[in-house]
């Protein structure tokens, strides 16, 4: 099932089936002038992004997966087979009943099969450039970033990678940046349109005592860049051979990312864990990647404990225990803590309406 | 229930009790330089907004009411009081669970009462620049309007008006726009960001046949003319004193608003029924606004009748009978043929869950 079913081009849509992976997609999309936005850096299939509520880089300018969905086709777990919009169904809105689109993004399989996905695209940008830039501190990459947003520079893409990553890239990924807080960027625009995008979000950073700021406007720069960023897992993972990496993300109001991702930092150091923060900065999202050696026992306990007390922090800021990884059986508890007993009572109503059986990827979530 | 409870500008959020209106909200924003971007035309509150899917002029950029709700707070049927993203939390993105927010946005009151809504704000941006502009065809507004989108100008605000429309418009508005297929337009940027934007729709508009192209880029202009755009029900109103107005919308993918827009003027005229047509275009989008003589059995019966007929061809152009209006009890036959038999069951058990002595508006939607 790895049919690319449909492509409206004036539409701006696509009907895929669950084995199209994003690569694929967009590679089928390339003549089209369209392309399709999520990109939670994997080349993951569509519709496993669908049901785990992906997002990735370019979520700060397209939305995450939850904004790109249009229809679903389902397999309910007593086998009917439901069209969440309506069969054959698509456009840019609609005021017609209960949201059941909704209900199955992010459901992590727990209420069905997703068989089919319609998609919205968006056109291809007439330019594009990247940039990396190095702060004196974790606060000013923060503040550079809010203060671009709330300039309201269209920015595609800005995340964050901590010291420790950085030279992880430097080293796996032949990078040579500064080993300090660091933002990934990028824009789409017209020509015209970048170059004031540039201007005005170098001069932010450079409020902000940001240095080493580096351009990369060819295509091959920019895809090296971001081959890195996507390879921050392998690269951190390269520091500590023999180690399993173990990933946990958060996502907070964008305000108080400084203070917690300093916390994370200090909490890091005191565990006598290893690991490097990257993050999608410009949603309040970030992930920490722990290195575990997979014989220490004592060591995974201090691993869990550490994000569950991340988790907990990021819940004490008003934010959200996962922002893209969601709960599967980890953060079962979290979930309770973060959505209150009538949240939890909800979700456990909807899951006996759908799947009362409990066929479906049971013990997960909830 | 009227005040603006938390404003939080870093973060882009604001959280509201159910009584404030948009444009109250708007208010109490002027200094933040932030702004609530949903706009149905009427000062609607904004919780009733979320309750019925709202949309409206700047939806093509900045997304639907369902884009722009974080979090609400819900009094469910039995009394309990429900966080649909957990207590106090305000983020940009989540995967913990499933999604209780999208479940009540556009639930049209019928599963809880939203007693406060977390908003997503827009930073207020640089400079804004509205115009008009005359087209031959509805065809050649429409495609205009494809190719504005493909050619990624971020159109703010891109509206359809039909030539009876512009007419009542010219006379209640004191307007003096050509009696002909119309876009109203709205873009939002920097200032050398604007200049590029309107150059590149000025040349596709004038590929496409346009005329009259008229820019308003004084703030007195502009209001001027969305005054006229959201007095359009008033406008047509005059047109037939003692007449009531009857509005109905449709949504269809956006490659069938040519022919859609065409049939319905058709049917228009051989229904004998009076009214206008003023469509979100870029959302493929559109209202028809009836003239109803109150005392005419017959004619109501004519203008119930057009509305079914225009809901079937949207829903045959695989389309929904309802963009923003909702379904309510006139159209719940068409979102039995919309959603089909299984979506149908499966939004009668979310009823029967969340409401089960149909308690919360009892009637409307199933």
């Amino acid at each position: 099932m790895d049919r690319i079913t449909e492509l409206n081009t004036e539409d701006f849509s696509v009907v895929v089936e669950p084995g199209v992976t994003r690569k694929a997609l967009n590679a089928h999309l390339r003549n089209s002038g369209l392309w399709f936005t999520v990109d939670p850096g994997a080349d993951a299939s569509i519709c496993g992004m669908v049901a785990t509520g992906a997002s990735g880089t370019n979520s700060v300018r397209y939305g995450t997966i939850r904004d790109n969905v249009v229809n679903l086709e389902v397999v309910l777990p007593d086998g009917r087979l439901l069209h969440t919009a309506g069969q054959g169904r698509h456009f840019r809105k609609s005021a017609a009943g209960y949201n059941l689109t909704g209900l199955f993004v992010g459901s992590e399989g727990t209420l069905g099969l997703i068989t089919s996905a319609t998609l919205r695209l968006y056109p291809v940008p007439e330019a594009t450039v990247a940039a990396t830039c190095a702060f004196p501190s974790v606060q000013a990459a923060v503040d550079s970033t809010v203060q671009i947003l709330q300039a309201a520079v269209p920015v595609a893409r800005i995340e964050f990678l901590d010291d420790v990553t950085m030279d992880a890239c430097n080293r796996h990924s032949k990078l040579s940046c500064a080993v300090a807080p660091t933002l990934f960027l990028e824009f789409h625009g017209s020509e015209q349109a970048l170059a004031e995008q540039v201007q005005h979000t170098e001069a932010i950073t450079q409020q902000n005592g940001a240095s080493h700021f580096s351009w990369a406007k060819e295509s091959e720069e920019r895809n090296q860049l971001w081959a890195a960023r996507h390879n921050a897992w392998y690269a951190l993972l390269a520091l500590s051979p023999g180690c399993k990496g173990y990933s946990t993300d958060v996502c907070v109001p964008i305000s108080r990312l400084p203070e917690i991702l300093v916390q994370t930092k200090e909490e890091l150091k005191t565990s006598g864990l290893k690991g490097g923060i990257v993050g999608h900065v410009g949603d309040g999202n970030f992930h920490c990647i722990l290195l575990v050696n997979p014989d220490d026992d004592e060591e995974h306990h201090r691993v869990t404990a550490f994000t569950k007390k991340l988790g907990r922090r990021a819940l004490a800021l008003h934010g959200t225990c996962t922002g893209e990884h969601g709960i599967g059986l980890g953060k079962r508890q979290l979930l309770q803590e973060e959505i209150g007993a009538v949240g939890m009572e909800t979700m456990r109503q909807l899951k006996v309406m759908l799947d009362p059986r409990s066929l479906m990827n049971p013990g997960k979530v909830l």
